[in-house]
């Protein structure tokens, strides 16, 4: 078994296409996907990275994602449309729906297109960050199946379902990305805790029946960020997407139907319809620095806006490389043998 | 003095409406004022009610807001406009917003109109709720002055900035409605606190100095809804409304200018344009249904979806009166006194 590597961010993105060619995607597809997955590795996202490509291989083989989905999109109103994705994952479909988005913004000041009947959303801050390159406002939220408590419920009741805004700021700095679920941690903060052995924060999860617990291993359900805030975020989020588009996702799941969809909404603003571009960056960037020289809590060095340590990172592994657990890339080795693809040289 | 009375909801929205005009205001924006705090005050929301009457007076009278003020309209896109209040209060300003953003969202699908320079912007979920009255979703947010702090920093750094989503349900069901801030309590909470000599929820604020504190006398700044996501989602509610109208209130004010200004972004999103609207607010009803359905945790006896309890308290205070206490009816009728506004008979 090889040790834990650090691979080029490139070499990567091309290794991860062509396992994806190899199930039988188009380039295209293969390349959507891909991207999607460095972006978030790079970034330090590693719940939505490379270690994905496993699972969706299997995603591909066992039928619950389509590899060579038939995705149509329903232009139905001029800031408007509906994309069907086929069983498509999200980075295929929601890069397709991200650029129909920012092109009819551009003409309508706003728009809105909705994805219905993907199967994993994928980051949704990589659409939004997606369109802010653009010089494009991007709002996502994301739907799913129940695994976070709603207030004065028991047991797995609403999704996660999170926001992301990305807002687009001056040459050569970052956009100003927020990225977060309606739990107060998500499901994959609580996987890290299991793995190092240590006890959650104070009421962020409860077991399978609903006593609050810190116990990585009992704990089954996360609790929404804020109480009823976080639990009523997340039934909206439903509302404005699965329910929208015609495809919920909470009704049929508590009658017993519980397929593997999820939906997603993308909102598109372009700042040139408020006013001049140029200014209103200048104004990102000055309230992006009157946080950063807000006094300081004690123990406190720098004060960050959302978005800007994920960056750092991601500046730091385009340079460095992209570190791979030695699990994981025994599992991409593996992988890539059974589907007869060429690996990477690695660090 | 006068003890604690009860005022049907027209004779109060009347009165209300009687003391602005007599202030010089015009009849419509009077009633437009007089609506909102009704609205408020109904539903129990007395922070944004018929307790703000005094308060606009005084602001209208000291020259913070603008009593004729001339409203323009700069009609950009198909789907967006910017909506100048020239300092008129959010009720008047965005009641105008609101209503043309639902006309072009019919048409466009979805429309942006935001609001630069109003001086409060009153209940940002009673625009959310006017807008899904019209069978539109609503999305509300609103920014103004510092009073949150920020993960990092010290003091009163961000706004509270709330966020409202209102969608519509079916014919004799309350209007699926969030109106949350982006703080773990809001400021009228801390004084109710205070009223009640009761100890604050652990977290929820500090001292002027950043000192934790329980205290509801000694609680200056109210903390953001878990943390760095509730002081990210305020500092992303800034850029997307202040920020994208050339108003910025962040950047002037840390640098010494506490101008009275708040600012407000709302998204109309037309549901006919994703499906059949018979079937959207079908699916509507079936996910509320599906929440209340949800297994009850011990002691609870009811689960409630978003707006569902203010909309009971309105149902009832609709019948019974809306109950104004003792100081602040004192206060009305002083003020009605002032101004030559007949009183209303009272229970």
């Amino acid at each position: 078994m090889p040790g834990p590597v650090t691979v080029p961010a490139e070499a990567l993105e091309d290794f991860a296409r062509d396992i994806f060619v190899a199930t039988g995607l188009s380039v295209d597809d293969s390349t959507a996907l891909a991207r999607s997955f460095v972006w978030a590795s790079l970034r330090g996202i590693d719940s939505h990275g490379i270690a994905r490509v496993p699972r969706y291989v299997e995603m591909f083989e066992s039928g619950v994602a389509n590899p060579t989905a038939s995705i149509t999109v329903d232009d139905t109103r001029p800031g408007a449309a509906v994309v069907d994705a086929d069983f498509a994952p999200g980075p295929i479909a929601l890069t397709r729906a991200a650029t129909l988005a920012v092109e009819k913004a551009k003409s309508q000041g706003v728009a809105i297109v909705s994805v219905r009947n993907t199967v994993h959303t994928g980051a949704i801050g990589y659409y939004a960050s997606l369109i802010a390159d653009q010089g494009l406002i991007g709002i996502g939220i994301a739907a799913g199946s129940p695994m976070m408590s709603y207030t004065g419920a028991v047991g797995a009741s609403v999704a996660t379902s999170p926001l992301a805004i990305g807002v687009p700021s001056g040459a050569g700095r970052p956009t100003v990305l927020l990225d977060m679920a309606t739990s107060l941690i998500a499901m994959g903060k609580i996987a890290d805790y299991k793995r190092k052995g240590l006890p959650l924060p104070d009421g962020s999860a409860t077991t399978a029946d609903g006593t609050p617990t810190t116990d990585p291993e009992a704990a089954k359900v996360p609790t929404p960020l804020g109480g009823a805030k976080g639990s009523g975020l997340s039934l909206m989020f439903e509302l404005v997407t699965s329910v929208l588009v015609t495809a919920p996702i909470l009704t049929p799941y508590h009658a017993g139907t519980k397929k593997h969809r999820q939906n997603a909404t993308l909102i598109v603003i372009d700042p040139a319809a408020f006013g001049d571009v140029g200014e209103f960056i200048a104004n990102v960037d000055a309230t992006v620095e009157t946080i950063h020289a807000l006094p300081k809590a004690e123990g406190v060095d720098e004060i960050f806006v959302p978005g800007e340590r994920s960056s750092a990172k991601a500046a730091n592994r385009s340079e460095a490389g992209i570190p791979v657990g030695e699990k994981l890339w025994t599992e991409l080795v593996d992988l890539a043998a059974a589907l007869g693809v060429v690996v990477p040289e690695v660090g």
